[in-house]
């Protein structure tokens, strides 16, 4: 029973985390968006704010099947990343590093998304919540795709450049 | 010519960001392992700990082709990340969940540096370091198979509980 209960805890307070993530996000991606010089990566963080939405939807239907108020908690670990997103920005705004920088700050905020929405799966096949899994499954695969795109589009960028 | 320069400049700064991550870490593994159950995830700490000098002993040297003195900058998404580590150990001594959010806090910790380094990787390979390539390499691969590692003793634990 204790074991259940204090994993209940770790959940609850994790998914407080990952929704206030999600929300800064929501904020910070337009920026990148503007703030990006090749179009196909401005895009890019276009086409990830509006599936941010969809995280957030899915985080709140998590709240909704535990019975609790959708709340997020202050997570200085996305706060951390924007804001070396910020100075990136303006250290490098007109330069040609300026996508490089931008995709390397995308990565950071994948990959912190990517670790907790591992953990919170993880824990959700623990507490038997089968509906939580598959959301939050969902929001995984769609987290490690926009990466791997990052990825691609650094790829692109840098044969083009060598071409 | 512009470009080259940039980018440098886009390398070092990450390089300088990584370094200071990697040295708070250096203090905040060992925490970690003295604040968890398990003995095998306290070892997994510690082991990785003693990888952590190696990623800082590879880094210097990478400071050391590019002429420049080895010195961090303040990496306000590690500050972060172990700021929720900490909370995390307070809020879950002694409960059953204590292993789970320590588990949770080294995977945070390990994806900033599977970003980091693979955005510092793809840099170097364009600005034709190959050295320094291949000591980033070496680096992304522990901390992937460190992040695995922890993956596993996550469902390791679920098993015995299970059992």
């Amino acid at each position: 029973m204790a074991t259940e209960k204090m994993l209940d805890d770790l959940f609850l307070e994790t998914l407080k985390d990952i929704y206030y993530a999600e929300k800064q996000l929501l904020k910070a991606l337009p920026k990148m968006a503007k703030a990006a010089d090749d179009a196909k990566l401005a895009q890019g963080f276009e086409m990830h704010a509006e599936e941010t939405e969809g995280h957030v939807e899915r985080l709140e239907r998590i709240f909704e099947i535990l019975g609790k108020p959708a709340r997020g908690k202050t997570c200085d670990a996305i706060l951390g990343i924007i804001e070396e997103a910020k100075s990136s920005m303006e250290d490098f705004k007109g330069s040609p590093a300026n996508d490089a920088g931008l995709i390397a700050a995308g990565q950071a905020a994948e990959h912190y998304e990517i670790a907790r929405y591992g953990s919170l799966k993880a824990w959700a096949q623990q507490l038997g919540m089968s509906e939580a899994v598959k959301l939050l499954d969902q929001t995984l695969k769609e987290e490690k795709a926009t990466d791997q795109k990052l990825t691609d589009l650094a790829l692109s960028q840098e044969n083009a450049k060598a071409a």
